[in-house]
């Protein structure tokens, strides 16, 4: 049987990257670009004042000198005589004639002579360049300022508006379709269940998982067990121009599996199972959509809400961001030392699900200045306890073997969280130097 | 001068968590309750099989039996007789009369006896509650699923569909209006710049920075240099709705600067700068709005893209966290290793830019097991250079001193982007137990 990270590769190598869309600069936020952005003008496009202070010529040097006019920002340019110097504020365009600024704390403004021209002492001697940001010092003409796979953040935004690149080509994000099976299955709002019913966690978590990737969804609802219903909902996952279907239930039992000889039939099946815990039961197939000249990739997740959120962390995460351009679309591998003994499975590796937090590891003085991530298990982990997802940001990688993993052991540890959000002990900010 | 940490601590007390609202629980998806879930029933709400088997009495103990009926997920309920099994699926309700489950593997099917009634036989003695989810296992009724303060992701939104809380409360989410100001700023289309103009960064980039955290935006536009202009605009986003309003430029030149006279007449200015390097200019007010019953708060950010971006993280994110409900709403903070050196400044502290990284310490044998975060600067950290905030995930809290910090050095970092993106050298799983 598979193993994880097996199947991982074997669906990255059946994945490939949506084409390129083009975006405008705002639209492109969270996508990944197809194609590297160059400036096309130099940043600064002209020599521009660091300080608010004097424009001046640096050889004529500490002295008094008449305030010729004042070059703001955005201000008409005016040559400045030597002998003569102009005011200026932070991001100023430099006078012709000025080779320097001195800033405001390195003058005494003398006030305004007979005539009425201010005039201001220059008490600093800088060097030619001084407080002066030259042409092309923040970014060069046709310098690449963002490659190709560059996630698109704010920061990333502001550049592209910087060099005016205000419409960007960046990879589509793909549609994932959402399919609940199982007559059992109820929506969230039924008013009472019958025996044997539940609730449809699966669907909605489903949706919002992937819609926190940032692919768009589609709600196929739940399917009755019959081939016809699921071979329906296959169909319209095709025909909403899904690049995704995820279907949870009806993979595990031999005679109510509907999907799998549906994908037999209909595409092509990679595998049916996966080493791990929880999740065993996970399908992977693509069906060809010949008249759209595409592929709609199908993952027959399990019906146990725990297993369905992992397995979407383990397996379709890194499929979807592939799908979205990203270079490296693998889950992010850290080390974490456990907080508590957790219990290992003898014939499965577990993804156990744990909250990651940084913190002084156990012991350390007051004050010292190591840091390390901790992780807490979320408690009991069978399949059906979706608890056991509640905050978690990481998943464990606790090897197949027999007995308890102690306390303090370190383990690797998968990211499916922001740590941005993690719970917060004490973490000493280091204010001194090292001796 | 105050210093970052203070500033926060004083713009935290000023800022109050915003009502709640009551949404669906699809529509709740990454924002924070503000009241508690209880389950109503319990999870599950009947005895559930964990495994694909046989229903039995395990008194009966191993033997050959006759299957009387199916028991599936979501089928109607019978009673068991001694002496017979019922086949049943995982998560099928376990029948009256049976109190144990034995899997498939640990029977063996018989086929069917002259009367056409199917038989098996039972290998392994199970004890009473085997392979069965108890009633209210996975979640008591009335117990709480999860607490007020709580960020909703996706396994939230599935627990919530279990327990089948499709309506919740939620804190509202903050509208954030933007505010670009100077007569040097241009759009970032403009077909070419003038001696003198630039290209509005600041503007788009805090746009997708506040729309990342999850708050509502307005744009605000650009605002020319006059004291009425920059009033319309105050008013507009007290008009629009808005929450906060950060404005860029205008806060450094005396004369030109709109921003502080305007909020010192309409308000209350806390402060006007922060000992930091970027983004000394930094003024935070509150300006009541009398007739809504509420106040606006107001960031005036410096007008360097870079010093705009990195006070947004630093002042404005825990400022809208607190305001969406968050109950920790700092930057996360941790330590990591400087993989370059740094020079330092003496005259403030330094807020570097970098990207942080899992890694194995330089020199740790193949295979070793311990990783930390390793953090490379992102080059020149001129505040006008955005290249400088390209990727950066982290800024590094720089002590204010003279000198280089040498490469190797333990920083404490603020977290300020999403360390799942991160760059990925080759982190082992650890697959071996410590021996």
């Amino acid at each position: 049987m598979l193993l994880v990270p097996d199947a991982v590769e074997l669906i990255l190598s059946e994945t490939e990257a949506l084409p390129a869309q083009r975006l405008t600069f705002q639209a492109a936020l969270h996508h990944t670009l197809a194609a590297p952005v160059a400036a096309r003008e130099p940043v600064p496009g002209f020599r521009a004042s660091i300080k608010d202070g004097y424009a001046v010529l640096s050889s004529d040097g500490p002295g008094e000198y008449e305030v010729a006019f004042e070059a703001f920002a955005g201000a008409a340019p005016r040559a400045l005589q030597p002998g003569t110097v102009a005011y200026i504020g932070t991001g100023g365009p430099l006078p012709e004639g000025a080779d320097a600024v001195v800033q405001i704390e390195d003058t005494a403004f003398l006030g305004a002579d007979a005539g009425g021209a201010k005039r201001v002492r220059i008490i600093k001697q800088v060097s030619p360049g001084y407080d002066v940001r030259q042409v092309g010092s923040d970014m060069a003409q046709g310098e690449t300022v963002l490659t190709a796979g560059q996630h698109v953040g704010a920061a990333e935004v502001g550049i592209l508006a910087t060099v005016g690149a205000t419409e960007v080509e960046v990879h589509r994000k793909p549609k994932v379709a959402v399919l609940s099976t199982g007559d059992e299955v109820c929506e969230p709002g039924a008013p009472t269940l019958q025996l044997g019913q539940i609730r449809d966690a699966n669907r909605a978590m489903l949706l919002a998982a992937a819609a926190a990737t940032g692919a768009g969804v589609a709600d196929l609802g739940i399917a009755r067990d019959s081939a016809a219903t699921v071979e329906a909902a296959l169909d319209r996952a095709i025909a909403e121009g899904a690049d995704v279907l995820l279907t949870t239930g009806g993979v595990s039992m031999g005679d109510k599996d509907f999907i799998k000889p549906l994908l037999e039939r209909r595409g092509t099946v990679y595998f049916g199972k996966v080493k791990m815990k929880p999740g065993k039961p996970l399908t992977f197939a693509k069906v060809p959509v010949p008249e759209q000249n595409r592929s709609l990739l199908v993952f027959g997740l399990p019906g146990n809400p725990v297993s369905s959120l992992v397995t979407f962390h383990l397996a379709v995460v890194p499929c979807l961001r592939k799908m979205e351009g990203w270079e490296e679309p693998r889950l992010r591998r850290l080390h974490v030392r456990t907080a508590m003994p957790i219990k290992m499975d003898p014939e499965r590796p577990e993804y156990h699900r744990a909250v990651a937090t940084w913190a002084r590891p156990e012991g350390a003085a007051p004050g010292a200045v190591c840091g390390e991530l901790v992780a807490a298990s979320t408690g009991g982990q069978i399949s059906s306890r979706l608890l056991s997802l509640r905050s978690a940001n990481v998943l464990l990688e606790i090897p197949q073997a027999s007995g308890m993993l102690p306390a303090g052991t370190l383990v690797s540890a998968l990211l499916i969280g922001d740590l941005s959000a993690m719970p917060v002990p004490e973490v000493p900010a280091i204010t001194t130097l090292p001796s």
